[in-house]
């Protein structure tokens, strides 16, 4: 039975996976300096063979007789998934792969080098040879997948996103944003002038800060059966859904950017531990894609963890560990803090949609040609002073060399980021709708309900539905700005 | 050419290595408790893959081909190893290995539930299932390998070795120790009359045993940037080359059996970090045998770290990081410490060697069917009344169901503790011989000329030598128990 072999063939390819994750944790956490040659040896002969394992040619017949046999509706679902999968692994030629895989490996490495110096005019070049390759790319998978060159890469990430889904949604947004922007900033310069900004500052032993995340990891819902919270340089949410690893990076004067980044991870690892088990092994099984894992981790981080009713519950909790005495207008300024800033990863809810924005209408030009690599810089800048009225021209180490994506020829990606912001204030907004007493759950630090709404309609999901359907399925609507709005209305406005 | 492609096979097998070296340290030290169904299932899945590609039938031909091929000294002995490897692994059939396997697990589970309660009767069925296929494993063996059943089995923990060559060996060992015991018992009675024990029990926070720890590995040898240590509940050494590995676990009452612990471990891993890079993906490249990797540890354990010219340099960096001020007359009499018991795990390096020569001789007896599994608990009971005095009959769980290696179907593996031993004071005896004044050297913490000796002699030769022949080259003479004894009336005479 040709559904059987691909069950098989998905139980190796599932030791590799896990093997792979697990290195991956490992040298993130653990490896020692010199480890370094080795492990990337090691690594990359495993996933060389995971690939060759998944992109074998009898698959294709595996898949057509398979769709034809009599499977249950899950095993239908599967074979769908596997599809998908299979068809996305094959729709590059090897030869193809090799030559992008070296020309992102060298264009990682210059700019891991130039970006510290600022010189954008020696790592053009290496992206442009990037850009060509994602302008292939792209083309290749668009004529495999029928679809638009940029939705083909979206694809990757995204399944069943589309470009002109979502530029209208992000349309709107940004539309509100440099509007709203403005407002929320003069809100809380208001705010301030009442009551000046108490500093958080003082000593906080990082074994402190340890117990107080895994505190609250713990009171969210993170199994730690089945998961760790450990240090690494750069936090992640990495492992296996039955050993979920999680890290984060302490400094010792303060504690709120570690402790709202475990909440941020403690999201992603809690669609990772509730996944369906019985799938496990199988595409299926597997998250859905980039944007709804996002949409997990700043449900948990921005949702329920920016929630004041869910500081009335940690607050307490957060002051017997380190040791302070606050009141909750002390705290909730810091948790609140909006600022006007060049770099994606440090911005705030509200400006950080506007850096994603920018680099979704840029990508789409680049991917269409209608952008040439040369004019990054200028574009880049002309659209930062039009939405947050910022400069890079003079910094593009804090413009557009900031981000490993595009050096990495992940074109597609930045999306995900916002869409997840929105997926989240809308799956709130329809948890707040049918219970409208939700609020008090969080002030006594109460999580069943939630995670039970988002375990039904989200988790147990896994692969089953594109992007857009689980949405609809979820909350009953497409994807829109209105919730997210909304949201940023209500807490800033 | 035949011999690339045996250097080809090799790079995918060492990634498989790797890998589940990794994943091992990974599954002891951080894995969560419920994480072990997916690790079980990836480990063995890729431990399939690699035995599949390491005994797959065309090897046999690029090995036959390699040997007539044009190569170098390097190269010739590399085919050597590879050949060893290969017979090793493919003299058994595929059907065997699998119900050895099953049975072998069986017994282990049985093991870990019956050793507790002492019971012996449910167990023995268990047990004989595991001896009759390992007569039948040395059989099969020893048709291939053209040795004696016994030696077939030792063979595979360390080439070269025969029992006829270490049967009078251990039976001069024997001998020496059964008179010695009482002896080096009554000397650490008069001493103890004359300057009692003092107690070394106190507070020793974790922290700060980990820095001890780390102190003394870096002193003696320890690389940090290709290795470093961890906790986990079994010290072990493992990991990579590159990067290896070493765990501890910690009493915060007691802090000598971790610190010694941690040098023993560390022995293993300067083994590792120094075996010769070139060959690293070769058998050749790897560490002998397992009596030689012992002797590494125990010479940094036992040679070194109890050495009183060593405690001399120690002590002071204890009694620092401890906050403790200690004559070495109250420490070395603890280090030294002799006494008769029943588990092997837990004895000294006086009465060790009678609780291996014990397991030695049985082994034997078992695997020529000259003695059965019905009788072990006799059999065991009347040789540790012989040389040790003490009975087991009524407690199995303290005698024959001890060790996991019989359990396990582990048959020639025991020898390799107390080959170490003799191994590690026959180097060192040879070390001393050249270099008169290296006490001082090691009452001054400096390493560099012993383990220049050990570089040249031992690690930098891999796989180059059968475990007889590296010792032959390294010290002049062949493995006896002279130097061993000599050390030990020495120290406890």
């Amino acid at each position: 039975m040709s559904f059987q072999k691909l069950d098989d063939l998905n139980r190796r390819l599932e030791a590799f996976s896990h093997a792979l994750s697990i290195l991956g944790v490992d040298e993130a956490v653990s490896m020692a300096t010199g480890g370094g040659e080795a492990r990337a040896e090691s690594m990359s002969a495993l996933a060389g063979m995971q690939h060759r394992q998944a992109s074998a040619p009898e698959i294709a017949e595996w898949i057509d007789a398979a769709e034809r046999e009599d499977l249950d509706d899950e095993q239908k679902a599967a074979v769908r998934e596997f599809k998908r999968q299979y068809v996305n692994l094959t729709c590059l030629p090897a030869e193809f792969v090799e030559k992008q895989m070296r020309t992102r490996l060298r264009s990682e490495q210059l700019w891991r080098d130039l970006r510290a110096k600022n010189d954008w005019a020696s790592f053009e070049p290496a992206l442009d040879g990037v850009i060509q390759m994602v302008r292939e790319e792209a083309a290749m998978r668009a004529d495999v997948l029928k679809l638009d060159p940029y939705d083909a890469l979206l694809e990757q990430y995204d399944p069943g996103t589309r470009a002109a889904t979502i530029a209208p949604v992000f349309d709107d947004l940004k539309t509100f944003l440099v509007d709203f922007v403005p407002r929320a900033l003069a809100v809380q310069e208001e705010k301030r002038a009442k009551r000046p900004l108490k500093a958080l500052s003082g000593s906080y032993p990082i074994e402190r800060q340890r117990e107080l995340g895994l505190t609250l990891m713990q009171a969210v819902g993170f199994d730690l059966t089945h998961g760790s919270l450990a240090v690494s340089h750069h936090p992640f949410c990495g492992g296996v859904p039955t050993d979920v690893r999680i890290t984060t990076r302490y400094k010792t004067t303060e504690f709120l950017s570690s402790l709202m980044g475990v909440l941020h991870e403690t999201g992603h690892a809690l669609y990772e531990q509730n996944l369906p088990k019985q799938w496990a092994h199988w595409p299926l099984g597997k998250a859905r894609g980039m944007a709804v894992h996002e949409s997990q981790s700043l449900f948990v981080e921005k949702q329920l963890g920016c929630n004041p009713a869910f500081w009335t519950w940690a607050l307490p909790i957060v002051e017997q560990h380190l040791g302070e005495d606050w009141a909750i207008d002390d705290i909730l300024p810091h948790v609140h803090h909006v600022e006007r800033g060049l770099i994606r990863v440090d911005a705030d809810e509200v400006t950080y949609p506007l850096h994603i924005i920018l680099r979704f209408e840029m990508e789409q030009e680049l991917v269409a040609g209608r952008l040439q690599t040369r004019d990054i810089p200028q574009a880049w800048d002309a659209r930062m002073k039009d939405t947050l009225g910022l400069s890079t021209i003079d910094s593009p180490g804090d413009g557009p060399m900031q981000d490993v994506h595009w050096p990495a020829g992940l074109f597609g990606y930045f999306p995900s980021y916002s869409l997840g912001a929105m997926m989240a204030a809308q799956q709130w907004a329809t948890i707040a709708e049918t219970m409208p007493d939700i609020d008090a759950d969080l002030a006594e630090g109460r999580f069943e309900r939630v995670n039970d709404w988002r375990r039904d309609n989200i988790w147990s999901q896994g692969s089953r539905w594109s992007t857009p359907e689980l949405m609809q399925r979820a909350t009953g609507s497409p994807l829109d700005a209105t919730h997210f709005k909304r949201h940023l209305e209500a807490r800033y406005g």
